[in-house]
């Protein structure tokens, strides 16, 4: 692994360090760390931060990222999109969020997200990005910085998001699954540091997953691993369509839009007179409701979150078998739903999987919440940055 | 990668190569690559063979690997062994196989083991061994080289195997889960050379996986990674009992003893006049015989072959969506259940799969058969030996 990506994380991950505590961390000849630093001063990535404290005889000057490297780290939703521009630590300078609507295409999405870019930089963010990360809600050939296929970004298959960004910033861009990069926040600064095998998974409007073995992204043969929504959970002749087009798939019984559709229905059929009172009130409902209405002891509500739960707990028992794992984070906007569906998820997955492949497995809550986007977009455009091949 | 390593898969792998070809393969220079040799000459790894074609110039002479090394290769099953002595480049010089109840527990089973390879010592085949590789049927902790509660390995949990042999035979052991081997046989010299994301399939007595990517085994956080025998395919009130304790099991409805036990039942029942006939001679059934009654046109045995496929389709098209392989390769002793068996787990897979990931797989059968097994336990030994971290 190259020297200068090793220093720069080093110092992403510890702040300033002083030179002698460089060359013992990377066991590499001072000499050569010397020249390489000296490039990297020049290159205006590192600079010096003042004196160390002392280890007797002469005394070592720390050194740290350069203060002025910004990266911008963007998280695309169906209907939003959040902002943060970070300095070389990844921590937050600024950042901004709003409604964002992904039907209304790349040109006029991209458009707006680069106008949001400009902004921050006129109140003084930053004068030049260092790289940008962004996560768009969809499949996306990593390779080429596209989005290939994805079912609900019409419009958007095969447009060259990287490129786009890349001349309107005059920076490098990585461009990644939306559940990837929530996946890389989580074990950067989130829950999963340093677990091994880490298995993530969104449960939001739809339904994926995103694993990480020795904190790398494993993508497959085709760029199309973790993709569990469509995992089919009951026989082909029962079930609802899904947005793919067959029937049973896990995607179709629960996540944001399936919940939402049960919830109407449990509302209308006056299984839940909770439901339907928000129902008659607001005109519509969506998985918070439930939440709400199952905190608040609505047994209909409950019953929807045991249920979608149980779903989600028997794929992954299939999965934990295959993969066996190391940790299993819960990550996405359904997490509103609590407690209640992390114990479904847990006593199924803790009952029907190999005790072996169980016996060490935390099944936890996403720690970052709605940031892990965003701070997994920063870590990429660092990595980027950096030179680490992504 | 250490040179060693590298000189001696190359000459595995080619044969014998020159000097000048070595530089060129293994870009190091000169000076570094001869003085590499000439130790692994003294190690008596490494062996000259001959000048070289001329390339104009002082003519090269070719190294090869030390015709004097030897690796055994062990595949024990639950009612067999089979054993291969190999030279250096993993080519076969003597084999033997016999019945071995994998019941009678390990110092029976190893020290049998152990009188057959000394055997083979006597009949000249070797005077010393470089390392032995060993295929267990049953979950090993490969660090450790013991397996753990082994289901059908009464006896066996948590026995020194690596070091019980080790002591005997006076050399490095390996010793892997019976499907991670195969599987590795078949990367290595069968039908999935090169191939980086290699999801292999045994379908025998149980059913297991071995995932390989860029030709390395992924065992998961314990070592029980690709276990797929206990992934519920039917909801828990369903189906018949497993071994395992559960219900609705894939493993307790296809592979051999489930299809001997299915054959059964549609024998006495009447439905198949074909294999009430067999059970009738010879009072017990096997998959041999439904694959037999089956290309005989008996369509109860169709039906069985494509149920079970049907079963299998279903976990692999989970699968095939969450970790998007590059290959799948079906191997075991199901295998014999020929085209009507990989036809119906195609279509299913094809069907239920994303089409991302569908689009470029191959579904095939093992090319290697019974011999995967110890050309993988072959392979592994070679590893060891030649100083790779298997």
């Amino acid at each position: 692994m190259n020297i200068q990506y090793r220093v720069l994380s080093l110092l992403r991950e510890n702040g300033p360090l002083s030179r002698a505590q460089l060359a013992d961390r990377l066991e590499v000849p001072r000499p050569r760390l010397l020249s390489e630093l000296d490039r990297m001063v020049a290159a205006g990535r590192v600079s010096e931060a003042g004196p160390a404290a002392s280890r007797g005889g002469r005394r070592s000057t720390l050194v740290q990222l350069d203060p002025g490297l910004r990266f911008a780290a963007v998280d695309l939703g169906a209907s939003s999109v959040d902002i943060e521009i970070t300095d070389g630590t990844l921590t937050p300078v600024a950042s901004c969020s709003e409604p964002a609507d992904i039907r209304s295409g790349p040109v006029a999405v991209l458009g707006r997200i680069s106008a949001l870019l400009r902004a921050m930089a006129d109140q003084g963010h930053y004068t030049r990005l260092d790289a940008i990360g962004i996560g768009l809600p969809g499949p996306v050939s990593f390779r080429d910085g596209i989005p290939v296929s994805p079912p609900i970004m019409v419009g958007w298959n095969r447009f060259p998001v990287r490129d786009t960004l890349a001349r309107a910033h005059d920076c490098p861009v990585v461009v990644d699954n939306d559940v990837n990069v929530m996946s890389l926040g989580e074990r950067h600064s989130g829950v999963a540091r340093t677990v091994d095998h880490l298995l993530f998974v969104k449960i939001g409007s739809g339904i994926g997953s995103g694993m990480q073995h020795h904190g790398r992204i494993y993508r497959g043969a085709e760029g199309c691993a973790g993709d569990i929504g469509h995992i089919q959970v009951e026989a082909e002749t029962d079930g609802p369509l899904c947005s793919c087009g067959n029937t049973g798939c896990l995607e179709a019984y629960f996540g944001g839009a399936a919940l939402a559709r049960d919830a109407t229905e449990a509302a209308r059929s006056g299984q839940s007179p909770a439901l339907a009172e928000r129902l008659a009130e607001r005109g519509v409902l969506t998985a918070l409701d439930v939440a709400e209405c199952a905190s608040g002891g609505d047994s209909a509500s409950v019953g929807l979150v045991r249920a979608g739960g149980h779903r989600v707990g028997q794929v992954l028992a299939t999965l934990v078998n295959f993969m066996n794992p190391s940790m299993i984070v819960i990550g996405g906007g359904l997490t509103g739903l609590g407690y209640p569906l992390l114990a479904e998820i847990r006593s199924v997955v803790y009952k029907r999987s190999l005790p072996l492949a169980t016996g060490n497995l935390p099944i936890v809550m996403s720690e970052l919440g709605p940031r892990a986007g965003v701070v997994g977009a920063a870590f990429l455009a660092s990595e980027l940055a950096y030179g680490e091949e992504v």
